[in-house]
């Protein structure tokens, strides 16, 4: 695979403001957003993780995330440029989806 | 936890009618209910089974499944009591909204 | 990625029967292998599905399994090919390797 | 179930104490342990994360749990009685033999 590369402006007109439009906010100091989604309980909250994570695996591409019981904090931002790129995007789409799915709230 | 014990008639009736209407049926020789899930592909089938076996986990109650890809055969059945119990009947109203919430179809 | 092939015989002597060695065996009728993994409970045997779906996703290639309680059953076979290809061979690798950390019986 | 307790100082002695040693630290400003573990790879620990999930579930007793790729930091404390019971002490030991059998390292 390439190197993904840092979202260039345009791309970040495009692709990052509708995420965050839908509660994805900018991480202070780190070219990087996060989000909190909220569960019924634990066992949505995880089966909603299980999910995100067989996708992220595949893409080789993983979540920083935080879990405790119904809450799912997680954050993106790629390694191999220290920013956000297309894999940030494509992977927030998947979680956003899921976490639909599994009926989180926020 | 009580041992659990076989339906009664009436809470056939009740209870396991409405599973039938919805796609569960009878396994041939044995007192218990199968059904086939068709999930969009692995990602969606395995975080369903991850949903329910968190749950089945909890309640101490399995269920026997088989999937390949994006399909999931689910067979329930009460070891204790060698046939459908109230504890069939709990778990598969989990595995129904589990399984609508991954999107399956059948 | 290149489509799969079937093993040659050449390849069966070297790949495929250190796996009959540990207990995978034919299925009749088909060019596929199967093995039955024992665990010390539901816990051990789900954690152990849960890694290997990792691997599975991120290879695109997926087993045929069924599990209750303690036990899965695993059969591996291409569909791309009808029968066994490197693809089976490196899977079941994974397979072995996590159910020996699982605590797997056979 | 019966609501848990604090820890008392002799309990903390002798099962707190072996766990401190297993390199369990006290977290500054609240009565709780955490530890980081490290794996191979994001299988690894996602593998491993999907095991103790189980567990904790089925105990109705969850980590606070941070993962990034193969590192897992782990937080345990016992919200109803604000602080260490032996609910911890029961999942930790859980995660200390699923952690080693998944070939963290620390």
């Amino acid at each position: 695979m390439a190197v993904p590369t840092l979202l260039t402006a345009d791309e970040r007109s495009t692709h990052l403001a509708p995420l965050l439009a839908k509660g994805w906010t900018m991480v202070e100091g780190r070219d990087a957003v996060k989000k909190t989604f909220l569960f019924k309980d634990f066992v949505h909250a995880f089966g909603f993780m299980s999910h995100v994570a067989l996708v992220a695996e595949s893409k080789n591409h993983h979540p920083e995330w935080f879990n405790v019981y119904n809450r799912v904090e997680i954050t993106m931002s790629t390694h191999d440029c220290s920013g956000l790129s297309f894999n940030d995007i494509n992977l927030i789409k998947v979680i956003e989806e899921a976490a639909t799915a599994a009926g989180a709230n926020l």
